[in-house]
């Protein structure tokens, strides 16, 4: 038996990271203050989180304004969305294991 | 729908630590070579985060001699097995709630 640990992606180990890609996965798109309220953490905490996942381009940005106010929409890419699938199918694999 | 990301424990963000508790988990004590074989890691990164685990109180260790020479077993503690088993369910929460 060997456990495929390489096969669970470095980006999603933060539970933060885990959480934002979570929501973005059932949600088309979310702003900032959706996540952070989803996540229940600090601004500064959310907006590191989210440029780690952007950089790794499991994440886009759309800005826009929304009533002539600044609004930042998240949203998961093709990418992010297949990296993160895999990311759980691997998760689902080490929980079955402990069945 | 809010993520209850702070259910997941913050030890086993590590994809290592995940792996080490995963292994212990379904093998009754194992040794360091073992459990370094199990998870393809080097000596010092294993060696960091079992010292995380036993210091959290999640696994402890074993120290004998085996044919004069020195031996040590790492098995899970009941807190230990508590605190995974928790950390396995809120994984699969997360990963029925993306179905």
């Amino acid at each position: 038996m060997k456990i495929s640990i390489d096969d669970l992606h470095k980006a999603f180990e933060s539970r933060v990271r885990l959480g934002i890609m979570s929501a973005l996965a059932v949600n088309d798109g979310l702003d900032f203050t959706s996540l952070k309220d989803f996540l229940d953490v600090t601004d500064g905490n959310l907006a590191t989180h989210i440029k780690k996942l952007e950089k790794e381009g499991f994440i886009e940005v759309e800005k826009s304004f929304i009533n002539n106010k600044p609004n930042t929409t998240y949203y998961m890419t093709t990418e992010g969305k297949k990296a993160f699938e895999e990311h759980l199918n691997v998760l689902e694999e080490i929980i079955k294991s402990q069945k």
